[in-house]
């Protein structure tokens, strides 16, 4: 299944394209030429269980999504500006399960494009410029929205913040500015969403103006899979909207029933957006993404009198694909499975911290769960070192996991939606292992060595050589 | 091979689909069902001879690049954060078809991506944010690039010009601001790169900054299919260059040997662009486009330490895509095709503009013509009636055309390369009857009715429901 050897791909890897892109595990990545369900193969045939690729949502190369999508490849592949029923027909299934007043769709290619439209149409629904966006959120790589992620702009080398964009603190009641230690959780969604009142009541009062658009994911991925307070969204989207804004739930990592009880995770706080994005998921790999919103602001937008044309946005195949990946889901009940497994997978990270200190909070909802490493639960210091270890342990172990949030210390776990229990005990059992080791290790070190590491020295390249202890090892920790 | 009858497609379309997306003929849309080489067919298996699809590259749904997607799509589909033999193949490739300093490659989704990538690199590259762009350009459907876009911005409800955007004149030497009728080609060129160098020293005067970057495409789509002179773009380049500016070369309309003679059509000036960026026909439908760069400006872009992943960019199935369009073109000898078929093309619009007198100019490279109507050949007044009559008769006769350029009355010709001879003796002959007919139909109108419309009150409306004249009513005219 090789073209080529896996140092020539390297090779012609650093000669060709942009070191800019991001690349897993860089000083040793990964090689992987086949994958099927939640398992990806190296160039060995080596398995490696996938928990973080979201996009491959109802498994890699599901047969009936590979099927549909060569069907229609062979059939026809052109622009919307003909008629053609897969995209009616994706459409119609779209809004019937958004609120009613949720009908008009925009495909587009991915969720960059569908987050750039969306800023598009608030602007000229409102006709106000001022964007209100999280703390450490991210919604994708165009300019326009590197300029409203705090992730990307607010970087040593980044862009930095332009006048228009207001950022908005973190909703996060575990390591945020208002925690469950001093308040309760609905007291935390008010203090968080006032925030943003106070943001729009400054815009107003410095510009005159309204508010453009408030824009965030319903649950919050790059900040840390963190899970806002149940009020916090109704409030904010009050605010909002009184402020003569648009609302806009970016749903690109955790639609499409990721969260099991729902197909969009913005139903869960029982509010109604003006705008929802959605991508990744939809395609199971295939570019197709969407833009929902409502009549009204689909008319502002005709209004203007400037078309909108996309050349492979919702193509026969981009739809054909979406239809499959949507049957699939309800045909295999994906999202009843995401709920339990789910469930399971957060009860097992909840046993896991009964026995290790370093898991500070675990949180999540369905397929889409965070674990919070600490180096002290009272002081709740991020542990980014036992983070990375764990990530390049897991590796070595063939379990593929990510770790992100402002600290970089958190675990973040949203595997295919076709993650079973049996997949959520190896995780979780390996967890336990690196996490004993690296405790052995730690000790060790304070035994042994006059020169001991602080956990900060202990580097990436510290660890990687090191083999997984024995069974018998640690059980002996 | 229909799912739902032609009025449900249409009434959920209405329904569900944003109506500022483009619809070719909106009162009597197409219905395409199904598509192979350069014909596509309706739901009654009624073939359309396809002349625009410029996407559909090597011929719609090309067996060779629909089955590398589909062996593709069923073994892998993820992200470039891991190593594939793919993506590193496919900027090989690209990069072995450009000269030797453009050799690193991101890849993305779309054209639209990889304009907003390129300017976002320029802007990092050289630190200024001015940005040159042609009249009545377009360069995508993204907020970023609508800025930029004069075809988009300045329409009565665009967003209007920003600070940072400086249009210069389109270097049209039939009706543009400097005529073949008044200069040599050459002066041409050096009159329309001076206004390039003026904005450039303006710019310097106004800010004290140089320019961050010069965009346009090598062969300019919207703006009526021109071909600039030919060293236009040499002397501009030196001016954006001696301004600390980046040349961008969009070739997502031109690029992949549609110019035949090049696979570039920048090649056709002995130019060296800085940034290239490619897209549409590189998947033939797929969603896969790309930004090539210098070693330089990637290294710029690495040095900020902002990431870049762009979750589809380069996937395996994108890049099998790619890989097979490129194959396709070379085994099939598509350039040398367009050649040859271009030039027959123009030889036989250059024929038929002897007997037509509604014919200004004809002008074009390879497979992408266009045809200038005018309703007086000494004046160039165009004649966008007669475009549009000539647009919807010939849709009548089952072949599509498309009508463009700043007044709506440039016939635009570029069809998926494997157009042959015998395609262009069909649209030269329904040509040549359409214009027969227009002439004879006003000439009725004058002889017969003392209200004769103006050519500008004969609404299309009032050309659609006519019958094709018969063979021997043409002959007799």
């Amino acid at each position: 299944m090789q073209k080529l050897q896996k140092e020539e791909t390297i090779a012609l890897r650093n000669k060709h394209i942009g070191k800019s892109c991001q690349l897993f595990f860089r000083k040793d990545p990964l090689k992987i030429v086949r994958a099927k369900g939640q398992y990806m193969y190296d160039e060995k045939d080596d398995a490696f269980l996938d928990c973080i690729n979201n996009v491959a949502h109802v498994g890699h190369c599901h047969p009936k999504v590979v099927q549909a999508a060569c069907e229609q490849m062979s059939v026809l592949n052109t622009n919307n500006r003909f008629l053609h029923d897969n995209i009616v027909l994706c459409a119609k299934k779209i809004a019937s399960t958004m609120p009613d007043k949720l009908k008009i769709c925009f495909f587009v290619n991915s969720g960059s494009e569908a987050n750039d439209l969306a800023l598009r149409l608030a602007q000229i629904h409102t006709g106000n410029r001022d964007i209100i966006a999280l703390e450490h959120a991210y919604h994708g790589h165009l300019t326009s929205l590197i300029d409203i992620s705090h992730y990307k702009f607010n970087l040593p080398g980044g862009v930095g913040q332009k006048d228009h964009v207001h950022v908005a603190s973190l909703p996060d009641v575990y390591r945020g500015k208002y925690r469950d230690t001093e308040y309760k959780k609905d007291e935390m969604g008010t203090l968080y969403a006032n925030e943003v009142k106070e943001i729009c009541d400054k815009i107003k009062s410095d510009t005159g103006k309204g508010i453009c658009a408030f824009i965030a994911e319903s649950l919050i991925s790059c900040g840390g899979q963190v899970i806002p307070p149940q009020n916090y969204f109704k409030e904010v989207y009050s605010h909002v909207k009184a402020a003569g804004g648009i609302c806009i739930a970016d749903e690109v990592q955790v639609g499409f029933g990721r969260v099991g009880k729902y197909w969009w995770a913005f139903q869960k706080y029982d509010v109604e957006p003006d705008i929802v994005t959605m991508g990744k998921p939809m395609g199971n790999g295939h570019p197709v993404a969407c833009v929902v919103t409502t009549q009204e602001i689909a008319d502002s937008f005709m209004k203007t009198g400037v078309e909108y044309f996309n050349t492979y946005g919702g193509n026969p195949v981009s739809c054909a694909v979406a239809n499959a990946v949507i049957n699939v889901i309800e045909q295999e009940n994906l999202r009843e499975h995401a709920l339990v497994v789910g469930e399971y997978l957060l009860d097992s990270c909840h046993i896991l911290a009964k026995k290790h200190k370093c898991i500070g909070d675990v949180r999540g909802m369905g397929l889409f769960v965070g674990i919070d490493i600490v180096q002290d639960r009272e002081t709740r210091v991020p542990d980014k070192e036992l983070a990375q270890y764990a990530h390049h342990r897991l590796r070595e172990e063939h379990i593929l996991i990510s770790v992100d949030g402002p600290h970089n210390n958190i675990i973040k776990i949203k595997p295919p939606m076709v993650f079973t229990k049996e997949n959520v005990d190896e995780v979780i059992s390996t967890l336990d292992r690196a996490f004993k080791e690296y405790r052995h290790n730690n000790e060790m070190y304070s035994v042994n060595s006059s020169k001991q590491p602080k956990a900060t020295e202990v580097s990436v390249k510290d660890h990687r050589p090191r083999k997984a202890l024995s069974e018998t090892q640690i059980k002996s920790i």
